[in-house]
């Protein structure tokens, strides 16, 4: 996990992984995307700057279906960073806990299913 | 968002509906959804914000399950923003367009069904 | 809207179109969609087959991502059908209710906008 | 619809889970909605009539909007044998070979995401 000196730092608390803090916190340690954090933000500040081109697009009065095309652009790029999170969560943070079994597993899948009917559904 | 000074003028000018300006900008007059550009602002900065949140959730090493909630509701607040301006566009350009008839109305219809076709699809 | 010969025998009934029967029944005609009922009726019963493909996959013990796979097919085949007939319902009987225009035209928009959220939704 | 003979000896002959027959088949044991299988034909053959319900409102000339209410409710159907069957492979299929962990549990996750990702793109 070559994490830059700004991750290991912002990780540090966190991945004092099992760090009673960690626990009483969320019960996890680094989350499942901590790997892939700059593609996630670079792709999160994207979207971020697409919704505010909308809202120029409807201060200037632009054509509706020129904004819609735009709409539907920013929906696809947060689908993409929902994919990627849901990803990342699958291969760290669910298959630890099914590695270990029991109870905490059984807990993770079935909040990964409600994450995944939330996106399917939205 | 309340209209700034600027927003008004913008409106102003351009609900002048056919001013000429209106037409050389984009060959239409004011867009569908010039009376409710206030409240699409609204949602729009508030969509924008929780992208923002979404990122700062990400920087912050957040559990993965709680930001794919954000996702899911940042990608609902932008379907609701598409709905809206396809309303919009449907009872203004669509209707004028189709009350005149002719090619002008095929191409609007033509538009807004490539339009809604790219919004179900994303 | 010309229907086939083939059409009116199907339509028989119902284009008795502007039957009161047929007004009373929906306050419509022959439906927009009437030019691509063959079409329609074809992508319908391929997806009907599609479904029961499906059903029999489950029945198979097929693995669950080959099956997905198949839903997946199978939901895309009926977002093809919903908006296929919403473009023919926008181009007829939105077209010909905003260019009579009244409360009529603006119920036709207001049911269309519905509809289209169901689908974006769904 | 409840087991027939025939679906009862598929299922006993597959979930004999590590019977070689079901490993030459796919290299998969009997697939993780086993369990579930009744409720899921059961909610398969409904949405099958929900398909050849809409065919037989395209025959009718049923008015559009009613036809696109139920696409939309044939569409959540099937969304919802979809996440029916992730929930069931992620509790099974993946839960059990991150257990074992190595090439086989990152194959299934890889599988699994790009499964989910066709079904938030569906």
């Amino acid at each position: 996990m070559s994490a830059t000196p700004a991750d290991t730092t912002t990780t540090a608390a966190n991945s004092a992984a099992d760090s009673p803090a960690g626990h009483t916190a969320h019960g996890h340690g680094s989350p499942g995307y901590v790997d892939d954090k700059d593609a996630l933000l670079k792709r999160l500040r994207r979207a971020e700057g697409q919704v505010r081109g909308i809202a120029r697009m409807v201060e200037d009065d632009v054509y509706c279906i020129d904004i819609l095309t735009q709409v539907s652009a920013a929906t696809k790029a947060l689908e993409t960073v929902a994919l990627a999170l849901l990803d990342d969560h699958l291969s760290h943070c669910v298959a630890e806990a099914t590695a270990e079994g029991g109870p905490v597993a059984e807990e993770k899948i079935r909040e990964a299913s409600a994450a995944i009917a939330r996106l399917v559904r939205s």
